[in-house]
Protein backbone atom coordinates (compact mmCIF):
# COMPACT_ATOMS: atom_id res chain seq x y z
CA UNK A 1 0.00 0.00 0.00
CA UNK A 2 1.59 3.34 -1.07
CA UNK A 3 1.93 5.67 2.10
CA UNK A 4 1.92 9.84 1.53
CA UNK A 5 4.66 11.52 2.83
CA UNK A 6 4.05 13.29 6.30
CA UNK A 7 2.30 16.30 5.95
CA UNK A 8 1.99 19.28 8.25
CA UNK A 9 -0.53 18.22 10.73
CA UNK A 10 -1.14 19.05 14.02
CA UNK A 11 0.45 16.22 15.36
CA UNK A 12 1.40 12.54 14.53
CA UNK A 13 -1.51 11.11 15.95
CA UNK A 14 -2.96 8.87 13.37
CA UNK A 15 -6.08 9.54 14.59
CA UNK A 16 -5.57 13.47 13.84
CA UNK A 17 -4.55 12.18 10.61
CA UNK A 18 -7.92 10.39 10.36
CA UNK A 19 -10.01 13.56 11.57
CA UNK A 20 -8.02 15.86 9.80
CA UNK A 21 -9.47 14.43 6.71
CA UNK A 22 -12.46 13.33 7.70
CA UNK A 23 -13.48 14.96 10.86
CA UNK A 24 -16.39 17.26 9.53
CA UNK A 25 -20.08 17.06 9.76
CA UNK A 26 -20.26 15.92 6.10
CA UNK A 27 -17.06 14.17 4.52
CA UNK A 28 -18.09 10.73 5.81
CA UNK A 29 -21.96 11.42 4.12
CA UNK A 30 -20.13 12.22 1.12
CA UNK A 31 -18.70 9.11 1.02
CA UNK A 32 -21.52 7.01 2.09
CA UNK A 33 -23.64 8.39 -0.52
CA UNK A 34 -21.10 6.97 -3.29
CA UNK A 35 -20.71 3.86 -1.19
CA UNK A 36 -23.70 2.28 0.03
CA UNK A 37 -25.98 4.93 -2.48
CA UNK A 38 -24.62 4.35 -5.61
CA UNK A 39 -24.30 8.36 -6.18
CA UNK A 40 -22.03 9.70 -8.28
CA UNK A 41 -22.84 12.80 -9.52
CA UNK A 42 -23.20 16.86 -7.84
CA UNK A 43 -27.10 16.54 -8.15
CA UNK A 44 -26.65 13.25 -6.74
CA UNK A 45 -25.52 14.38 -3.83
CA UNK A 46 -27.37 17.69 -3.12
CA UNK A 47 -30.15 15.29 -2.83
CA UNK A 48 -29.25 13.07 -0.05
CA UNK A 49 -31.46 13.30 3.17
CA UNK A 50 -29.09 15.56 4.96
CA UNK A 51 -29.38 18.44 2.54
CA UNK A 52 -26.05 19.74 2.20
CA UNK A 53 -25.19 23.08 1.05
CA UNK A 54 -24.13 23.41 -2.84
CA UNK A 55 -21.38 25.86 -1.57
CA UNK A 56 -20.08 22.80 1.40
CA UNK A 57 -20.88 20.12 -1.11
CA UNK A 58 -18.14 21.96 -3.52
CA UNK A 59 -15.83 22.56 -0.79
CA UNK A 60 -15.58 18.97 0.72
CA UNK A 61 -15.37 17.27 -2.91
CA UNK A 62 -12.46 19.34 -3.56
CA UNK A 63 -10.91 18.46 -0.05
CA UNK A 64 -12.18 14.36 -0.62
CA UNK A 65 -10.48 14.60 -4.12
CA UNK A 66 -6.87 16.36 -2.10
CA UNK A 67 -6.93 14.04 0.45
CA UNK A 68 -7.05 11.02 -2.27
CA UNK A 69 -10.39 9.45 -0.81
CA UNK A 70 -12.47 9.94 -3.86
CA UNK A 71 -11.25 10.97 -7.49
CA UNK A 72 -13.04 12.49 -11.06
CA UNK A 73 -13.70 10.85 -13.71
CA UNK A 74 -15.50 12.51 -17.20
CA UNK A 75 -18.89 11.60 -17.14
CA UNK A 76 -19.25 9.14 -20.44
CA UNK A 77 -22.18 10.39 -21.64
CA UNK A 78 -21.58 14.36 -21.09
CA UNK A 79 -17.83 15.30 -20.96
CA UNK A 80 -18.92 18.47 -19.55
CA UNK A 81 -20.29 16.40 -16.33
CA UNK A 82 -17.91 14.72 -13.51
CA UNK A 83 -18.63 11.75 -12.07
CA UNK A 84 -16.82 10.78 -8.56
CA UNK A 85 -15.80 7.95 -7.80
CA UNK A 86 -13.93 6.16 -4.35
CA UNK A 87 -10.15 5.40 -4.17
CA UNK A 88 -8.53 2.50 -2.54
CA UNK A 89 -8.45 4.43 0.44
CA UNK A 90 -12.15 5.97 0.14
CA UNK A 91 -13.19 2.45 -0.15
CA UNK A 92 -10.88 1.77 3.22
CA UNK A 93 -13.22 3.86 5.01
CA UNK A 94 -15.89 0.89 4.76
CA UNK A 95 -14.69 -0.06 8.56
CA UNK A 96 -15.27 3.61 9.88
CA UNK A 97 -18.53 3.99 8.08
CA UNK A 98 -19.83 0.60 9.60
CA UNK A 99 -18.16 1.33 13.21
CA UNK A 100 -19.69 4.88 13.45
CA UNK A 101 -23.17 3.30 12.02
CA UNK A 102 -23.68 0.29 14.57
CA UNK A 103 -22.32 2.90 17.49
CA UNK A 104 -25.13 5.18 16.58
CA UNK A 105 -27.76 2.64 16.35
CA UNK A 106 -26.62 0.91 19.29
CA UNK A 107 -27.83 4.20 21.65
CA UNK A 108 -30.05 5.84 19.56
CA UNK A 109 -33.23 4.73 17.48
CA UNK A 110 -32.10 5.31 14.35
CA UNK A 111 -33.89 5.02 11.04
CA UNK A 112 -32.41 2.52 8.06
CA UNK A 113 -32.28 -0.41 10.22
CA UNK A 114 -32.08 -2.51 7.14
CA UNK A 115 -28.57 -1.33 7.13
CA UNK A 116 -27.39 -1.70 10.75
CA UNK A 117 -28.69 -5.26 10.26
CA UNK A 118 -26.24 -6.44 7.28
CA UNK A 119 -23.52 -4.16 8.92
CA UNK A 120 -23.79 -6.73 12.48
CA UNK A 121 -22.34 -9.28 10.20
CA UNK A 122 -19.39 -6.98 10.01
CA UNK A 123 -17.24 -9.37 8.18
CA UNK A 124 -19.87 -10.22 5.36
CA UNK A 125 -20.71 -6.63 4.86
CA UNK A 126 -17.01 -5.36 4.47
CA UNK A 127 -16.26 -8.17 2.08
CA UNK A 128 -19.27 -7.66 0.38
CA UNK A 129 -18.54 -3.30 0.02
CA UNK A 130 -14.86 -4.38 -1.26
CA UNK A 131 -15.82 -6.84 -3.93
CA UNK A 132 -17.98 -4.28 -5.39
CA UNK A 133 -15.73 -1.95 -5.68
CA UNK A 134 -13.00 -3.91 -7.33
CA UNK A 135 -15.27 -5.15 -9.85
CA UNK B 1 -28.90 -1.00 26.02
CA UNK B 2 -30.71 2.03 26.32
CA UNK B 3 -32.14 3.86 23.76
CA UNK B 4 -32.25 7.88 24.13
CA UNK B 5 -35.92 8.98 21.96
CA UNK B 6 -34.95 10.15 18.35
CA UNK B 7 -34.03 13.58 18.43
CA UNK B 8 -34.01 16.58 15.97
CA UNK B 9 -31.46 14.98 13.72
CA UNK B 10 -31.04 16.01 9.78
CA UNK B 11 -31.55 12.64 9.06
CA UNK B 12 -32.88 9.15 10.57
CA UNK B 13 -29.67 7.67 9.32
CA UNK B 14 -27.13 6.08 11.96
CA UNK B 15 -24.28 7.31 10.30
CA UNK B 16 -25.25 11.23 10.75
CA UNK B 17 -26.37 10.64 14.03
CA UNK B 18 -22.58 9.63 14.32
CA UNK B 19 -21.04 12.38 12.58
CA UNK B 20 -23.80 14.64 14.16
CA UNK B 21 -22.38 14.12 17.94
CA UNK B 22 -18.71 13.26 16.67
CA UNK B 23 -18.20 14.60 13.51
CA UNK B 24 -15.96 17.42 13.72
CA UNK B 25 -12.32 17.88 14.42
CA UNK B 26 -12.19 17.80 18.29
CA UNK B 27 -14.55 15.64 19.64
CA UNK B 28 -12.44 12.32 19.05
CA UNK B 29 -8.81 13.35 20.34
CA UNK B 30 -10.97 14.54 23.32
CA UNK B 31 -11.98 10.71 23.61
CA UNK B 32 -9.14 9.23 22.66
CA UNK B 33 -7.01 11.37 25.75
CA UNK B 34 -9.60 9.72 28.09
CA UNK B 35 -9.63 6.62 27.06
CA UNK B 36 -5.72 5.71 26.01
CA UNK B 37 -4.34 8.92 27.37
CA UNK B 38 -5.88 8.94 30.88
CA UNK B 39 -6.59 12.91 30.69
CA UNK B 40 -9.63 13.68 32.90
CA UNK B 41 -8.88 17.37 34.02
CA UNK B 42 -9.13 20.44 31.80
CA UNK B 43 -5.57 21.47 31.98
CA UNK B 44 -4.78 17.95 30.58
CA UNK B 45 -6.85 18.05 28.09
CA UNK B 46 -5.07 21.77 26.90
CA UNK B 47 -1.91 19.99 26.82
CA UNK B 48 -2.76 17.09 24.28
CA UNK B 49 -0.90 17.50 21.35
CA UNK B 50 -3.14 18.96 19.49
CA UNK B 51 -3.33 22.51 21.22
CA UNK B 52 -6.96 22.88 21.23
CA UNK B 53 -8.17 26.50 21.55
CA UNK B 54 -9.63 26.79 25.94
CA UNK B 55 -13.30 27.67 24.32
CA UNK B 56 -13.32 25.77 21.82
CA UNK B 57 -12.02 22.95 24.89
CA UNK B 58 -15.38 24.11 26.94
CA UNK B 59 -17.40 24.05 24.01
CA UNK B 60 -16.78 20.27 22.88
CA UNK B 61 -16.89 19.20 26.69
CA UNK B 62 -20.02 20.46 27.13
CA UNK B 63 -21.41 18.61 23.90
CA UNK B 64 -19.91 15.37 24.90
CA UNK B 65 -21.51 16.07 27.88
CA UNK B 66 -25.07 16.65 26.75
CA UNK B 67 -24.90 13.79 24.12
CA UNK B 68 -23.99 11.53 27.26
CA UNK B 69 -20.52 10.82 25.75
CA UNK B 70 -18.66 11.85 28.95
CA UNK B 71 -19.64 13.05 32.12
CA UNK B 72 -18.09 15.33 35.09
CA UNK B 73 -17.53 14.07 38.37
CA UNK B 74 -16.35 16.30 41.30
CA UNK B 75 -12.28 16.25 41.88
CA UNK B 76 -12.11 14.55 45.06
CA UNK B 77 -8.94 16.24 46.01
CA UNK B 78 -10.30 19.35 45.03
CA UNK B 79 -14.20 20.03 45.34
CA UNK B 80 -13.32 23.22 42.93
CA UNK B 81 -12.61 20.97 39.79
CA UNK B 82 -14.29 18.32 37.94
CA UNK B 83 -12.78 15.56 36.68
CA UNK B 84 -14.17 13.74 32.93
CA UNK B 85 -15.22 10.41 32.48
CA UNK B 86 -16.11 8.42 29.91
CA UNK B 87 -19.89 7.16 30.04
CA UNK B 88 -20.45 3.77 28.35
CA UNK B 89 -21.86 5.09 25.42
CA UNK B 90 -17.97 6.95 25.35
CA UNK B 91 -16.53 3.69 26.04
CA UNK B 92 -18.15 2.11 22.72
CA UNK B 93 -16.53 4.64 20.75
CA UNK B 94 -13.23 2.58 20.81
CA UNK B 95 -13.70 0.51 17.49
CA UNK B 96 -14.62 3.80 15.75
CA UNK B 97 -11.35 5.22 16.95
CA UNK B 98 -9.59 1.85 16.02
CA UNK B 99 -10.68 1.55 12.52
CA UNK B 100 -9.74 5.67 12.44
CA UNK B 101 -6.62 5.22 13.75
CA UNK B 102 -6.03 2.02 11.00
CA UNK B 103 -7.01 3.57 8.52
CA UNK B 104 -4.99 6.33 8.94
CA UNK B 105 -1.90 4.67 9.77
CA UNK B 106 -2.57 2.13 6.41
CA UNK B 107 -2.71 5.22 4.14
CA UNK B 108 0.32 7.69 5.84
CA UNK B 109 3.23 7.48 7.84
CA UNK B 110 1.79 8.40 11.09
CA UNK B 111 3.55 8.93 14.51
CA UNK B 112 2.23 6.57 17.62
CA UNK B 113 3.35 2.88 16.17
CA UNK B 114 3.04 1.56 19.22
CA UNK B 115 -0.93 2.54 19.78
CA UNK B 116 -1.67 1.42 15.71
CA UNK B 117 0.56 -2.12 16.44
CA UNK B 118 -1.32 -2.87 19.69
CA UNK B 119 -4.80 -1.67 17.70
CA UNK B 120 -3.96 -4.07 14.78
CA UNK B 121 -5.31 -6.99 16.93
CA UNK B 122 -8.82 -5.37 17.32
CA UNK B 123 -10.28 -7.86 19.91
CA UNK B 124 -7.35 -8.16 22.46
CA UNK B 125 -7.19 -4.11 21.96
CA UNK B 126 -10.93 -3.44 22.33
CA UNK B 127 -11.48 -6.18 25.41
CA UNK B 128 -8.65 -4.73 27.03
CA UNK B 129 -10.17 -0.83 27.29
CA UNK B 130 -13.49 -2.29 27.94
CA UNK B 131 -11.90 -4.52 30.67
CA UNK B 132 -9.87 -1.26 31.79
CA UNK B 133 -12.94 1.36 31.96
CA UNK B 134 -15.59 -0.78 33.58
CA UNK B 135 -13.27 -1.81 36.70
Amino acid sequence: MRKIPPSTRRSGCPLNASVEMVGDRWSLLIVRDIMLGGASTYAEFLNGHERIATNILADRLRKLMKDGIIRAVPDPTDGRKRLYRLTGRGIDLAPVLTEMVLWAAGHEATGNRALTQQMRDKKKFLTGIRKRWQA
